[in-house]
C-alpha cells in the first residue's frame, strides 16, 4: 500500500470530551438524553462551540443538525453520528461517533501535511424520540415539512416543532446534501453485540448494515368463558398464537444465514383477562438480515408456516410486513481503508461484520458511498445505562477512524 | 316417588319479567348493568316492589341484597342470583335465577296447598365489578365492614360505599344468614357453555361447582438488543414463555379429568418493544375442575414442566399461585329433586354436570345446603350482549324450578 502522512489523534482529548458530554444529563453511569431535552440541546451547543477548532464553520439547522463546514481546500469527508440517547441509557452510543469525527477533523483539518478535510456532523434523533432517522433523512433530502408538523415525542408526546422552538432552532432553514462535495460518509459506533469482545478483537469493519423486517401477524379467535366453555370447541387465538410462535422457534434454523436474528417483542391477547379465552392474539415479530435472498427466505417460511397453521385451524392467521427494508452495502474502499489502518493501529484484531443495528450511515448510503468502524461493546450490552467500551478500545478506535480518514482523503487504499 | 302438590307457573309471566329487567341498561340485544349502576338499581327496587306479590316482605340491606321474607309456617327455602351483569352482556345472567325463584315463590307461597315458603334473594355483586360475591359473601358473614370502605368498581374506580350511598343505601345494616332458617339454597342460572345444546337437553343438574386455580408465571430473562445480540446468546422471556406454554398443551392431556379446563389469559412481554429482546414475561394461567385429585395432580404437572423449562434453560421460571379454591358439592338430595322434576316437567332431558363458572351458589354451600339448575345457553355464548336461551327453555326450567322446590318444601325426594 502507497504511503501517506498518517495522523496521530491525541487519546485524552477524546475520552476527556466523551465524558463531558457523559455529564450532560447524566443517568446512574449512562445518559438520559432523549432528542430536544435540555441535555441534548447543550451537547449540540457544545458541539458547535467545540468545531471551529477543528477548522470547521458550525451550523445547527432547522432539524437540529449540528454541522461543521471546511473551507480547506481538497476532498472532503463527512464523519459523524448523533448526540441523544435512548430512555436512560449509554454514554457512548452516539457520542462515541461524533467526537472520533470532531478529533479525526482536528488533527487533519488545521494540518497542511494532509489532504483535504473531514467534516462533521451529529445529525439529530436518530433514536428515533420524534420519528425515523429524521435528521440525516432531512439532509438527503427525504423529509417534507408537512411530516415535521405532525411529529410528536413517542415518550410525552411534545409536538417536535414545539420542542426545535423551545431549543431556538424554530424556523431555521434545513441543510441539505450539497452533490459532489463529499467523498463519503464514515461513521463510527460501539458494536452493541459481543461478537469483537468474543473474539478477542478490537475494530469491527462494517460490510452492510441489515435490513429489518417487521411484521404483524393477528390472530383471530373466539372470545369466550375459560370456565364452561370445553376445550373441545374453543378457538383461543392466545394457544394459536403460542403454537405458531413456538413452531417458528423449530423451523426457523433451517432457513437463517450464519447471523440472521429473529425476535418477537410483543404478544398481546385480547381481552387478556384471567378468566377469558382471548379472541383475538397481535404479535409484534421481526428478522434481520443483511442478505437480500436470505430476507426473502424467511419471509417466504414466516407466510408457509403461518398458512400451515391457518389451514389446521382453528384460528385464521393474518401476516402483515409492517416494514421491509433493504440492506445498506458499505463502500469497499471505506472496508479496505479500515482494514488497513487497523493493521497499524490494532494489531490487525479486526473483522468485516454486519450491523445489527441501525444507523444514520444506511441513511446516508443512499446518496454518497459509506463506511462504518464498530468498537467493542463490554458485554455485548446497549440501549442501557450499563453500556460500556474500554478506553483502550477508545482511543484505538478513535486512531483507526482518524489513520483511515487521512488514507482516503489522501487517495490511499 | 310419593306424591306432592305440583305447582303450575305461569311461563308468560315469567318471559314478562325478564324483558322487564332486559329493558333496564338496555345494551343492543343484552344489558350493560354494572353494579350499582342507575339500571341495576332501577331492577333491584322493581324486584322489592315485586316480592309482597309473592307473599314476601322485601328489604334491600347495606350491600345493596334484595331480601323477601315469608312469615309462612313450615319449612323454607332460600332461592335466587343476582340482577347486575358484566359489561356489555347478556340479559339472562342473573336475572334467570331471580325470576326463577320469584316465580316459584309465586306460586308456593301464597297457595296453602304447598307446604312452606320459596324466600327470594338477588345478591349484589356476582359479577365482580367491585370484589369477589360481595353480596353473598356478606349474607353468609364473610365481609367485614373494613372491605367493603376500600371497595372500588374495577371499570370506573368509584368507591362502593360511595355507590350505596347513591343508591340510597348507604349506612343500611347488612342482613346475615339466620341459622336453620333455611332448608337450603337453589340457583338457577345459563348454562354458559354448549353441553345441553349440543346433546339436546333441556336441564343440567349440576353436581358440584369447579374449583378454579389461577396462577402468575413469572419467567425472567436479560433484556437486550434485537438487532446486535445474536442468537446463541439470547436469554429471551418471551422464547421461554412460548416454549413453556407450546409444552403445557402437550403434556395437559395426559393429566386432565373428563371435564378439565386450562386457560392462558394473558400473556406480557417486557418492555414489549418490536426491536427489543424481552427481559420479562408474566403469563396469567388458570385450570379448573371440580374434583381435588386433578387439580392437584395438574399443579404438580405445571410445576414440573416449569422447573424441566427453567433447568433446560436460558431463563428461571416462578411459578406464583394466586388462587385455589375448593369445589363446591351440590347437596344430592337438592339435586335428585331437579331430575325427579325434569322427568315430569322435561321429558327426563337432563343431565348431572360440573358447573364451569362460579356462582353465588358456592358461597351459601358452604353454610348450607345448595343446588343449581341449568338452561341451555344458544351456541354455548356467555358474558357477551349475543347471550340467549329460547323462550321454551326459560319456561320449562322455570317449571322444573318451582317444582323442585315444592317437593323439598313437602319433604318428598
Amino acid at each position: 500500500m502507497p504511503t501517506f502522512a498518517d495522523p496521530k489523534i491525541d487519546g485524552a482529548r477524546v475520552i476527556a470530551d466523551l465524558t463531558t458530554l457523559r455529564r450532560m444529563g447524566a443517568f446512574k453511569t449512562g445518559v438520559h438524553k432523549p432528542t430536544l431535552s435540555p441535555p441534548h440541546v447543550q451537547s449540540l451547543e457544545w458541539l458547535a462551540e467545540a468545531l471551529p477548532g477543528a477548522g470547521l464553520t458550525p451550523t445547527i439547522d432547522g432539524i437540529a443538525n449540528v454541522l461543521g463546514v471546511s473551507s480547506k481546500n481538497g476532498p472532503k469527508l463527512l464523519a459523524g453520528s448523533h448526540l441523544e440517547s435512548q430512555n436512560e441509557a449509554g454514554w457512548l452510543d452516539g457520542p462515541l461517533g461524533v467526537i472520533y469525527a470532531l478529533e479525526a477533523a482536528r488533527v487533519i483539518n488545521t494540518n497542511p501535511d494532509f489532504a483535504g478535510a473531514v467534516e462533521v456532523a451529529a445529525w439529530c434523533d436518530e433514536e428515533g424520540h420524534f420519528g425515523n432517522f429524521l435528521g440525516s433523512a432531512s439532509y438527503v433530502g427525504d423529509i417534507k415539512d408537512a411530516e415535521l408538523d405532525k411529529a410528536t415525542d413517542r415518550t410525552d408526546g411534545r409536538r417536535l416543532r414545539d420542542a426545535l422552538a423551545a431549543a431556538g432552532y424554530g424556523g431555521r432553514p434545513r441543510v441539505v446534501v450539497e452533490k459532489g462535495r463529499h467523498i463519503g460518509y464514515l461513521e463510527a459506533h460501539i458494536e452493541q453485540g459481543d461478537w469483537l469482545e468474543a473474539n478477542a478483537l478490537q475494530i469491527g469493519v462494517v460490510r452492510s448494515i441489515v435490513a429489518i423486517w417487521q411484521f404483524k401477524i393477528v390472530i383471530d379467535g373466539m372470545q369466550n368463558h375459560a370456565g364452561t366453555t370445553r376445550m373441545a370447541i374453543r378457538r383461543d387465538a392466545g394457544l394459536a398464537a403460542v403454537k405458531l410462535l413456538a413452531d417458528i422457534d423449530q423451523q426457523f434454523p433451517k432457513a437463517i444465514g450464519p447471523r440472521s436474528v429473529w425476535t418477537t417483542g410483543r404478544i398481546t391477547l385480547e381481552p387478556g383477562a384471567p378468566s377469558i379465552i382471548p379472541g383475538r392474539a397481535e404479535i409484534l415479530f421481526q428478522f434481520r438480515d443483511d442478505d437480500p435472498v436470505v430476507l426473502d427466505r424467511l419471509e417466504a417460511l414466516l407466510r408457509e408456516i403461518a398458512a400451515k397453521h391457518a389451514k389446521a385451524g382453528p384460528c385464521p392467521i393474518d401476516v402483515i410486513k409492517l416494514r421491509g427494508s433493504t440492506p445498506a452495502r458499505m463502500d469497499e474502499r471505506f472496508q479496505a481503508a479500515f482494514e488497513n489502518a487497523a493493521k497499524v493501529h490494532a494489531g490487525g484484531r479486526s473483522v468485516r461484520m454486519p450491523s445489527g443495528a441501525g444507523h444514520d450511515a444506511q441513511v446516508l448510503a443512499a446518496v454518497i458511498p459509506a463506511g462504518m468502524l464498530f468498537v467493542p461493546s463490554i458485554g455485548g450490552i446497549s440501549h442501557h445505562w450499563t453500556e460500556n467500551t474500554s478506553d483502550a478500545d477508545i482511543i484505538a478506535g478513535a486512531q483507526v477512524f482518524a489513520s483511515a480518514c487521512a488514507a482516503l482523503l489522501a487517495g490511499v487504499g
